[in-house]
């Protein structure tokens, strides 16, 4: 059993709810929507990712034989049950706001309909994959911004919350502008660019630093960033220096080099200037080492020379930040609205659509959040994604969301682009409609007007 | 390509460097371990963690197909180098701290000596699997003892980092002494204790509140755990007390109650009168919500009649410490001690060995961390686990690991079971021979005295 591909990677009550549907003949149409119900500190937008991998989830649900096995033997389920699972499939409908897209708080982000017990038992793995890629989307965002321009790579495999979300990370931030990842199996699973070059392991692996140096652009004609900071960082680069000539003399040139500890500013100008002083005008200097958003932005504005940039666990484990409050909630069932009235975790009824205004120079102006069957003015953001259970239309690319996530981070208002909270929140209304549905709801469940 | 699996589910420097490494002649005897660097604010100890699912990854790895056929068409190495992964296999030794066992800074967690490709490339992949294990564990240690007793189940799937992170955070808090997990896989692929009922949906989907209660308790006769707070507590606590009646005449039993929202100490206790009241003084109160050792702590120290709690965020990202100082540095390559200087990032070099000795009533008294070939008094806690490629004895089981996890914190000295950062650190000695040896070293690579 695959954990990753099995419909068992779920949470036992929706199998156990799943059993209370079939046992009471409850599998008319539901609507269920995916949003975040409050931007947490510090984050001014977030970019929707993991809408694909869902998908490829979706599409192909279904419970394998052991899968039904475990089910029958587990003794948690009644006889039969695990029969209804085996012709369970996802017959339903999508829409989703396309990844790479910019949203906000309340604004749903999937939107499903379908059989209640078909979109009951997305919810874990649809939250998991989406919650998870959407919240590295959004940190990486971040650092794009505080960026400027230099390249950026993921190299937080090995602190990220396992395996899974080492590939995704890499996914996901790839998707918010970063230029590639140092996880190696996102170039052949992902097509995303890989880099990587040498760890301190391999300088202490040699009895001397200068050979292993030699060693590595040898192995690596051209393309070697020698890390220089095992020992010291300035006395690395003059070794260095000193080995340029002598591997030009074999047609070698070095790539770079990476600074992975110490005071990245003042180092970095003092290893450029050594690299320029030696000639190496063209090699770029890399920089690493409990990076996060803040401290590339205070690099950059430093004017620090450093070309790129490593981002490690800051990044996958979105440390300041680490998870979104994202749910998906049941919005109608059977043609009724419904609302979920638990103190502090009320939700908005009804299946929604989000409309986007932009100012004359395409600067994201204000949202509404209203019911799909009451347009507001501006562009609909959901988009139908799947139909009766297949695809609409070809399947989104990894370029593609890269794309949009770029042109929505340059239409976003400069003051969401802050790494601190907005002076003033983006402005998402909730249309007329959806508040009176609201009321009309809790006017029925509780018989009395609300 | 499964990528949990693969050896591609690397860093691309692992490769670069095993290129490197290969080209010239380096394949001599190399160690490296696995260590955290610093305890994080609010950790007075660590719990280990992982160390069977690594050991399973470390056996099995070898290159598949398409995984060599990735590395040969990529461009990124030179011709060849693929035929030397091709036959790649770990044949080296392995100790380690049994799962469970608790830990401090600079302790090595595991300790790898083998020809250094192989120990290099376990890097990336070993320390993504018992980081994040040991973070959950550590998390989940200390709602254990905030808990005092009382039932902790898992419920952190959907916000868990993916999900990979979602199965091993069951692992990892059922080591730590929770009593299983709502995720349901973890049933079949790791014989952990599965948990779960309903969810709000459930609710909303009738109309009626009660007839959700009854349908769900008909459907599981004496195991349903109704949900009452979808639309307000002490009303849905009636509910059930009016039902009841009606149930035990066609022969089924409540098993309790969950709320998942609002004052849980105050609702608890609310809930628990009304249910008294009714005779349902056999039927459990579940709490969930946004949970942590802190709030769990409150709830126990106040009284609540809550007999399980269910953890969700908190404890599958380690919400408020999303990440340890974990990493995996050589110690030792040809029979030299090799060290890291790096600023802010220095090791010791060398193999070394925990010693832990403990007080007459078998409470933790202090530990040095020592060359492996200078033993000091107490007990030594690395212990072979595999030995050329292969494992020592049976593999460890899950009850084991959770058994010694509960020995050992019943042995931390009281001031450690502190929710807050303790008075006074645990003694972890440095012994004189490392400190004489990272002298050596330094002496030896500078050319000067240290």
């Amino acid at each position: 059993m695959n954990p990753l591909s099995s419909p068992l990677l779920t949470d036992l009550y929706q199998l156990t709810m799943l059993q209370g549907y079939f046992d009471a003949g409850m599998t008319g149409e539901a609507v269920f929507e995916l949003f975040v119900r409050k931007l947490p500190p510090k984050r001014n937008f977030l970019v929707a990712a993991g809408l694909e991998t869902a998908l490829t989830f979706i599409e192909n649900l279904r419970f394998a034989e052991e899968e039904l096995a475990w089910v029958e033997k587990s003794g948690l389920f009644r006889a039969g049950f695990a029969d209804s699972l085996a012709h369970l499939r996802f017959t339903g409908d999508v829409h989703a706001l396309p990844e790479g897209t910019v949203f906000f708080a309340n604004e749903p982000v999937v939107r499903v309909t379908a059989p209640l017990p078909e979109a009951q038992l997305l919810e874990s793995r649809v939250l998991n994959l989406i919650h998870y890629q959407t919240l590295v989307a959004s940190k990486a965002a971040r650092t794009v911004v505080a960026a400027n321009g230099r390249a950026l790579i993921d190299f937080g495999l090995r602190r990220a919350h396992a395996g899974e979300a080492g590939l995704l990370a890499a996914r996901a931030s790839y998707i918010a502008g970063f230029a590639g990842t140092a996880t190696a199996c996102a170039g052949p699973l992902l097509e995303i660019p890989v880099f990587g070059t040498m760890a301190h392991s391999f300088v202490q692996a040699h009895d001397d630093e200068s050979q292993a140096f030699a060693d590595f652009a040898r192995s690596f004609p051209g393309n070697a960033v020698l890390l220089i900071d095992t020992y010291d960082t300035l006395a690395g680069a003059r070794k260095v220096a000193a080995l340029a000539p002598k591997l030009a003399a074999e047609g070698i040139r070095i790539r770079g080099v990476r600074l992975d500890s110490g005071d990245l500013d003042a180092l970095s100008r003092g290893v450029r200037a050594i690299l320029d002083a030696a000639g190496l005008r063209e090699a770029i200097v890399f920089a690493s080492g409990n990076l996060d958003e803040y401290r590339v932005a205070e690099l950059v504005a430093a004017g620090a020379p450093i070309s790129s940039f490593g981002i490690g666990t800051s990044l996958v484990t979105s440390s300041d930040v680490p998870y979104l409050d994202a749910v998906y909630k049941l919005q109608e069932y059977d043609g009724r609205a419904r609302r979920k009235r638990s103190t502090g975790k009320a939700t908005w009824p009804g299946r929604k659509q989000v409309y986007r205004r932009f100012k004359g120079d395409g600067t994201l102006a204000g949202d509404t959040v209203s019911l799909a069957e009451d347009p507001k003015p501006g562009e609909p953001l959901l988009v139908p994604v799947m139909r009766g259970g297949r695809r609409v239309g070809p399947r989104g690319t990894l370029t593609e969301a890269r794309e949009r996530s770029a042109s929505e981070l340059a239409r976003l208002p400069e003051r969401l682009r802050s790494l601190d909270d907005a002076a003033e929140p983006y402005c998402v209304d909730i249309a007329p409609s959806l508040v009176a549905l609201a009321a009309e709801v809790d006017a029925a469940e509780t018989g009395a007007p609300a």
